[in-house]
């Protein structure tokens, strides 16, 4: 069956200690059942990585969302498109009609300061978090392929300048390279303003029956997928080939090439990442992400626009809200209703969402679904 | 499609700070795939409750599941059950053809003391946290129907007289009525022997379409509910309602009557709970729980055993891995198996786990359901 997102809505994003995270997933719901015209739904996927127990249906109630099978997932960073991707594959298969996706999360509630690694988090604890992760793939990274700290930077001025013109980001003002470069340096060699920063905020999604009206914002394709052994020694980084078997799998099931899409929403919880995906899903050649960026296709206006919205760098990272985030805005692209950020004549767009990362697995999970009008 | 259970596995039960949840998970996966002749799998879902973000796959990982969808549900108490749930429909609906389900808990590494309510939980900082819920609805179930302390004690003494056949238990000792009602209050009217105890464990289940082999546990039914608007006025009990819409829906799917069960296992995180719910899933009238259990008929050996394996007050109550366990109890009574606490000739068994309670609706999850064999 062919399933359309009917209707999409968010909270604001960024550090909103005084709301809870209920509060932030009515106006996320509000408004996407409001797009969708819709007052109920027959089942609830909730995304959230640090959300209390129960925090599903404690929201929901207040929304007379109740008496209906209502789940929580889990997938770290991509638990908000694993809800959706839950809720596609219901709808798909028969087994619900109207399917609401949401995430939330509240992080500044539940961290002061830097998150400490769970008891059980043994690469945590030894100082693996994951922006060391992604830090050690971006050295790595930079020593095969020779790029600089400038082309890292380069990621985040671009989105920091794209999401000017979002008014639900959490970060508004355009940054320059030495700015970039020059803020608090994280995990060398990546820096403040190339990591995503702790948020508040949640969205959501109505899935359904596509029902074929003009305009209609369809999935082409949604695929889910776990990590694989990773060699370390690899001289791939780490975190390419999940993307790489997620996108490729979504690409095939959609029957449309990376080259076929018009707007991209990707996982840039730091700069490295951008690079790495816009190879990954299949944008430039392995080692040439870096070249892609500074050829200015992936800014707003250039051939192959990449998070238009600031992405995760700029929007902020709540990392139960994030995928459906990304969702929200691709659909708003797609129906022409993005704004000063929108990607003329948009037709084919699509999310990947890379979720944690442990010990021997190249990513807890990805998601990459093609979407279309 | 017709979908069976094709192999079972738990860990312990019980207090074990020496093993991680990645052990417990290791030792009821391992059971279970030997159990079901595989050695993999096509996707997973994984309930925990407190579990670490990652669990799933950081325990996955090291058993060679990799490279799968891999989700990891929250559902409060019933989050093991949601598991079996979502495996259920993935391989009835065709989505995939052999599911693990799996549930964990390590409490002892996540609580020291008492459990403290989360900022948000607004209840549960007022004192109402389940302990508490579940005396109030013992208060007020003794008032309407008019039954003593010592009627809530029977349960204990009969749950704990069946673990003691249960190699896997946490409590194994037999416990008298003066025992019960003398160990340490928790909250008016439950005592501790009242209570399920903070407990540690795993337990899993492999799904896969049905063969039609002789013995073969297939599953006839399950369903999910979440709660609906309760009035704390209502004569009915918190908890009550939930449940017998879910067991209602789960029974008609079967085609079969409540009468029709030879074995259950049950929700007795308190000992209200299982007087409660042998009435709302329909074993006996509103009010006359009481008088089924004084009868003898739900002790094993009587015509209606409820909790051959202890339940959760004796087995423990690691929350994410409840569900699991009763449903491995269930399978091994099915295919008899179950040694010393065997019912015997039992070929159709069920499950009814219950989860949580927030504010204004009678439950956050309620999962029921029907196997044979």
């Amino acid at each position: 069956m062919s399933v359309a997102v009917h209707g999409v809505g968010t909270s604001m994003f960024g550090k909103q200690r005084e709301l809870s995270a209920s509060e932030l997933v009515w106006l996320a719901v509000d408004e996407a059942l409001r797009d969708a015209e819709l007052t109920e739904v027959d089942a609830v996927y909730l995304g959230t990585v640090f959300g209390a127990p129960g925090v599903a249906q404690r929201s929901l109630h207040a929304l007379g969302l109740v008496d209906l099978p209502v789940v929580a997932v889990e997938n770290a960073c991509a638990s908000g498109t694993t809800a959706y991707h839950e809720a596609y594959q219901a709808v798909q298969l028969g087994r619900y009609e109207r399917v609401l996706a949401v995430g939330v999360e509240h992080l500044t509630s539940v961290f002061s300061g830097a998150i400490v690694p769970e008891p059980s988090d043994v690469e945590g604890r030894s100082g693996l978090a994951l922006p060391a992760l992604y830090a050690l793939a971006a050295s790595r990274y930079a020593d095969v392929h020779g790029v600089g700290d400038e082309d890292l930077a380069q990621v985040s001025v671009k989105n920091h300048g794209h999401s000017v013109a979002n008014p639900r980001a959490a970060h508004r003002d355009p940054v320059s390279v030495e700015e970039v470069l020059t803020s608090r340096p994280v995990a060398d060699p990546l820096t403040l303003l190339q990591c995503a920063s702790i948020s508040d905020g949640a969205a959501a999604a109505v899935l359904a029956p596509a029902t074929g009206a003009v305009g209609e914002v369809t999935i082409e394709s949604s695929e889910l997928r776990s990590g694989k052994a990773w060699d370390h020694r690899s001289d791939r980084v780490w975190g390419f080939d999940i993307v790489e078997r997620t996108a490729r799998a979504s690409f095939e099931a959609a029957g449309v090439a990376p080259s076929d899409i018009d707007v991209w929403e990707m996982h840039d919880a730091f700069t490295i990442g951008e690079i790495v995906t816009t190879e990954a899903v299949g944008l430039a050649a392995e080692g040439e992400g870096a070249r892609l960026l500074r050829s200015g296709q992936t800014r707003l206006g250039g051939a192959r626009p990449v998070n238009p919205s600031g992405g995760l760098l700029s929007r902020g990272h709540p990392l139960g809200a994030t995928g459906l985030a990304q969702i929200a805005e691709v659909c708003w692209q797609l129906r022409g209703e993005a704004g000063g950020r929108q990607v003329d004549g948009a037709r084919l767009g699509a999310v990947e969402t890379m979720g944690g990362g442990v010990a021997g697995i190249d990513g807890n999970a990805c998601v990459v679904t093609v979407l279309s009008a």
